[in-house]
């Protein structure tokens, strides 16, 4: 180990940082329980999760015969706990062995964590109404309780008014192309969604729209000044025909997603929910440039660390 | 799966369980927050966990190269967070592969969660304080708070007098031999705590009594009715040859916690602190028989689900 990563854990700017990210967990936490929501644990190994759309190498490990893998999102566990209350979340610690070049995104973690959260019979209109509710409030919060901490940052942050913009897919795709998301979050001055997004960009569980074919009934919240992602979420396939044909579609095994499609047979509701990583909302409260800044033990790709 | 398991997401004792569960997170996050603490990540994978006393399977996986091992505690982590921050927290996920025979004893699970918390410059007399007022704090809310879920467990908490009774370890052992902690949880109406635990039985981290060598200066919280351990804790070592040598009385590999001691060369705080399990809690204030009843998706062994 050098030295400059002994002395890391005294700077003063990771300390306030991980300062705030505690203070919105409280901030997040209190919200949620007080429209409802009832906390569950995270599940860190299953033998079934997220197979996600892009490349990411497989964490997984044997144990008297089982096969677990680590949890990369808790959607399909959502979904499943709606069996049991309306209103569930998580702050789930997932883990994605990412490809190497995702670390210079400033976004990426092996290991981050997600505000999972999930609405039993809600639509994306639910949802991103409670995305904007919840957007809001954080800041508005922040603004009141930490204002020390913001000066430190040399940060201020506006209360975005609501509705947030909504930008079609297809619209920025066929102005921006791919990095549509990060030309457009570099322009804008207020958090905003993008809507309508066809359905081989994301996995298998969000919603297609039956009007529609191809296009799905989802969301990304995107943070202005170039901050990227937000959340990540919309309505969910829960029908076990539907789930199928949307797992063969992508070329996967529905095999692999056994105990899922059981339950599903036997009856999952319909939902809507999205994910937020903790992580990127610390990195843009704080105004930082790199998620790893907000962990006290960031974990990247080729750099073990404690 | 067979019908009983999807049915058991309806359990309406399973409901107020998880229910319970979550206001306990909230109880002791506030509690916490109150006195100061900082709300710190948990690490789910790291090169150097903690070793554990008892037999144990290994999780890991390779990455880029580096090798990497589920948590088993975050004992090593808590210890370093203290060059940051004086007292820190957090609800860890531990992943424990712990032996079929354990899956008997109503307490354990192989992915639990522990309230790990850690304070710098902090003895064991004050985090017996801490521990106790937290206890204390804990059933004081929950009668306050969740009069109908108690009502519904048919369960009376009464609120324990503080100081909680000491009890020696070998006195208790030349009593009741191996099992002394189960005979007298039973026997007791209050918790209580089992002290002066020898090194033999404990892990390299937990100090050694500089007066009274083989001897170390922890502790147990046992529940009442038969309800077992609630938490363990202690001072911990924190010189390099201090942790060196209780390594190698220990059998184990210093290569194994290379960066770890690496940090302890240059410095790490004295400190105390504790890990309580959650699920263990959550059992103890229901009146459960058995862990896996808190949690909506247990994971025992030899028991692959969802």
């Amino acid at each position: 180990m050098d030295n400059e990563k002994y002395e890391r854990f005294f700077d003063g700017k990771l300390k306030e940082t991980v300062k705030i990210k505690s203070s919105l967990k409280k901030i997040i936490g209190d919200f949620l329980r007080q429209k409802g929501f009832v906390e569950i644990s995270p599940v860190i190994i299953s033998p079934e999760t997220d197979p996600l759309r892009h490349a990411t190498g497989r964490a997984d490990f044997e144990y008297y015969g089982g096969k677990y893998q680590l949890t990369r999102s808790m959607i399909l566990h959502k979904q499943v706990a709606l069996l049991s209350f309306d209103k569930i979340f998580t702050f789930s610690p997932n883990v994605r062995l990412e490809p190497i070049e995702l670390t210079e995104t400033g976004q990426h973690l092996v290991q981050f964590t997600q505000l999972d959260l999930e609405m039993a019979q809600a639509t994306r209109e639910d949802v991103i109404e409670l995305g904007e509710e919840l957007i809001t409030h954080i800041i508005s919060k922040i603004n009141e309780e930490n204002k020390e901490e913001l000066k430190f940052f040399d940060r201020e942050l506006k209360v975005p008014d609501v509705p947030f913009e909504r930008i079609k897919y297809h619209h920025a795709y066929n102005k921006f192309g791919r990095i549509f998301e990060e030309v457009i979050s570099q322009e804008k001055d207020d958090p905003f969604w993008i809507v309508d997004i066809p359905s081989e960009d994301r996995e298998f569980y969000d919603k297609e729209d039956s009007s529609r074919p191809g296009i799905l009934r989802d969301m990304d919240m995107i943070y202005p000044e170039g901050y990227g992602e937000a959340l990540s979420g919309g309505e969910r396939e829960h029908e076990p025909d539907r789930i199928r044909k949307r797992l063969e579609e992508q070329g996967l095994n529905t095999d692999d997603f056994k105990e899922y499609l059981d339950i599903a047979e036997r009856g999952l509701p319909p939902s809507a929910g999205f994910g937020l990583g903790i992580e990127r909302l610390t990195r843009y409260i704080c105004g930082l440039d790199d998620v790893k800044d907000t962990v006290l033990f960031p974990k990247q790709p080729g750099n073990v660390n404690l």
